[in-house]
């Protein structure tokens, strides 16, 4: 027997009866009268795919607020860095509770972290049933110590969860890691078959320092180093011209686009029409709580696909279709789940949304409607590696 | 006796009692034993100005998602003319009343519409309380005698709301509308004591079509004309240089800044930083659905931040304070409307918002929280010309 039926539910433009069998789904147009252990009445909803944040700094929730509209030097060593120099783990534990909750509420169900007391957001996103990919970070200013620590975490931790988090490797930016750790990051990356999660040409800055140091832009300078390949995720990638976009696509990297912060800052504009182009495989990531100031993939796909449109002048780039499936089904990819689609066999992740929600009707175009014109607050419930996360906006298991 | 008393609600970073009699607000910092005919429970919640938006096609709800991400050109011709031409009065009733659900729902209690059969959107602001400014539209199609209609309409009809609505004249722009009537439509404004709604320079076409016909651009055109006054609200003013800016604000003229249309549409980014410096009234407007594709204010005062830090490349342009100026505050005052701000005396126009969201937490920052962390589904209670609109996100009145 199958363990859940979503009844009537609307699945590519028709209502559907969604089977699901332990974390897989089974038939997604089950007849009538198909049974499961657990029901759920679909009436009025429509099943999305769910998102896949593909960066994010989860405990700085607690910063939400905390210092905007300011300078990014003021920001960061007057409020952001002595503030997280009082975080205890307890702090990282709250923080990372907050952001699950506010993930979940908003239909994601898997983010790719990059913080510090790791143990912490572990345990809270095994608690609440998510995905992650945790990063551990690493920078030149940490003590031997503590990165050999960081070393035999990465070698010797093992998933509780079976399969549904993941470590990165973090090295975490080319201005606080050298080369050598750099290169060390990338070797043991391969080595342990994890993805290794950098931020990348985030700001003029970074290029114009990279070029007075190293003499040449971020992406060519970590290509040298042999870093770049399928298992890097990149993230902000915004100052990046037409050559180096033809790298990170020739190396498999995966781009995780974070408008709503790299607007805030003003760092600038990812070329997403020209990444596009080039082959890129292009995620949606919020970034941390402050600097969006929320983990709101929704939102995320209406920025990420307005100012495209209006960078590239042309209300053709990034679709509304393809928005979704940057917050979707790529970042999926991008870690290796077999999910982000609705398809038999593939992982039962799956948000229902309410379309009752004035901002959903009148109903001409399901995803247009998500896209632009929805807000989170209408995702009814989550489901993920087959298991229900949240059930009219009530957490189950918690 | 006061009528409402709203108990224990976060106002100005305190717990305070608001009182409201009639349509204003009496003592906004009453005592604990104050009394009222009707107590609202603020506990956990926030008062905040609530929207006012600026410029609005509020029944274009019927085409949303009809058409998206597709040239102007063929967006207009072969999608929304055609639509809107099998639009009957009872279709226009139908969408103006989802519009105004969706709006008041997301915190809004005014908008300034620029459509057809205007007398069904009267109605349905009437039924529900808000407040609006309904535009009478002229366009050059038109025949004489709708004219005749309009102008008419205009000169006689009585606001059945005792102040909540009032006519505009509105020649929908310099391309739609040649400069006899644009100077009819003025004069008309001028002598009834209404507000004139036009669009301006929303896109590098009406500047370059302006320019090889008239010699000159948009705004100087209008101003040469002896248009441009401190009656005329200026729909989106996207392509407009310095000298333009200073027009602008030197005759007085309210900028509705429409950031979300803009970007979807392709059209180009409006010149915040050089139009706050000017001196400028800047207002906030969604535009019609089918461009945005919601009503959301909350969605574009984010937008409009975000967009102005990235475009000046400055994140110390358009602060949260100021987003929240411009959808509230500055478009009452646009129209008139002694309201805007919660202050004894002011009309009882306010909003209160739920602050256990987790977008809400932690609370550093209760605007910053608001303009770019939280979705307008926290907004629990709408007040307008103290009357209530919404209790609970629940009509009382319909």
């Amino acid at each position: 027997m199958d363990d859940i039926l979503i009844k009537n539910v609307l699945l590519f433009g028709k209502k559907s009866n969604v089977l699901i069998r332990g974390k897989r789904f089974g038939n997604i147009d089950a007849p009538s009268d198909a049974q499961a252990r657990q029901v759920i009445d679909g009436e009025g909803m429509a099943m999305l795919p769910p998102f896949y944040n593909t960066h994010t700094h989860a405990a700085m929730t607690l910063l939400r607020g905390y210092a905007d509209d300011m300078p990014l030097h003021q920001w960061l060593t007057e409020y952001v860095w002595p503030f997280e120099q009082k975080m205890t783990a307890a702090d990282i534990r709250e923080g990372s509770r907050l952001a699950v909750r506010e993930m979940i509420k908003m239909g994601t169900v898997f983010f790719s972290d990059m913080y510090f007391d790791v143990e912490e957001t572990i345990d809270i996103v095994q608690e609440f049933g998510m995905r992650a990919a945790i990063g551990m970070t690493f920078m030149e200013t940490h003590s031997k110590a503590q990165q050999a620590g960081k070393i035999d975490f990465l070698k010797h931790w093992v998933d509780p969860t079976g399969g549904r988090i993941t470590l990165t490797v973090a090295p975490h930016a080319i201005y606080t890691v050298g080369p050598d750790m750099l290169q060390f990051c990338s070797r043991t990356a391969r080595e342990l078959g994890l993805k290794l999660h950098i931020h990348v040409s985030e700001t003029l800055k970074e290029v114009e320092d990279c070029q007075r140091e190293h003499g040449t832009t971020p992406v060519r300078y970590l290509d040298k180093l042999g870093v770049l390949g399928p298992e890097v995720v990149a993230a902000h990638c915004v100052h990046i011209d037409a050559e180096e976009t033809d790298i990170l696509a020739a190396r498999g990297v995966t781009l995780s686009h974070c408008p709503c912060s790299n607007q805030k800052l003003a760092s600038g504009i990812f070329p997403y029409k020209m990444a596009r182009e080039a082959g890129c495989r292009i995620t949606l990531g919020t970034d941390g709580v402050s600097s969006n100031n929320n983990l709101d993939m929704r939102e995320e796909m209406k920025f990420a696909a307005l100012i495209a449109k209006g960078a590239s002048r042309d209300p053709l780039t990034l679709p509304a279709h393809e928005a979704l499936e940057m917050a979707t089904r790529n970042g999926a990819e991008a870690f290796g789940i077999d999910a982000g689609v609705i398809a038999e066999g593939k992982l039962a992740d799956a948000i229902l949304v309410r379309l009752d929600d004035e901002c959903m009707q009148p109903l001409h175009h399901l995803v247009s409607n998500w896209v632009y014109a929805a807000n989170s607050s209408i995702v009814d419930t989550v489901i993920c590696d087959g298991r229900i996360l949240m059930q009219n906006r009530q957490f189950p298991h918690s």
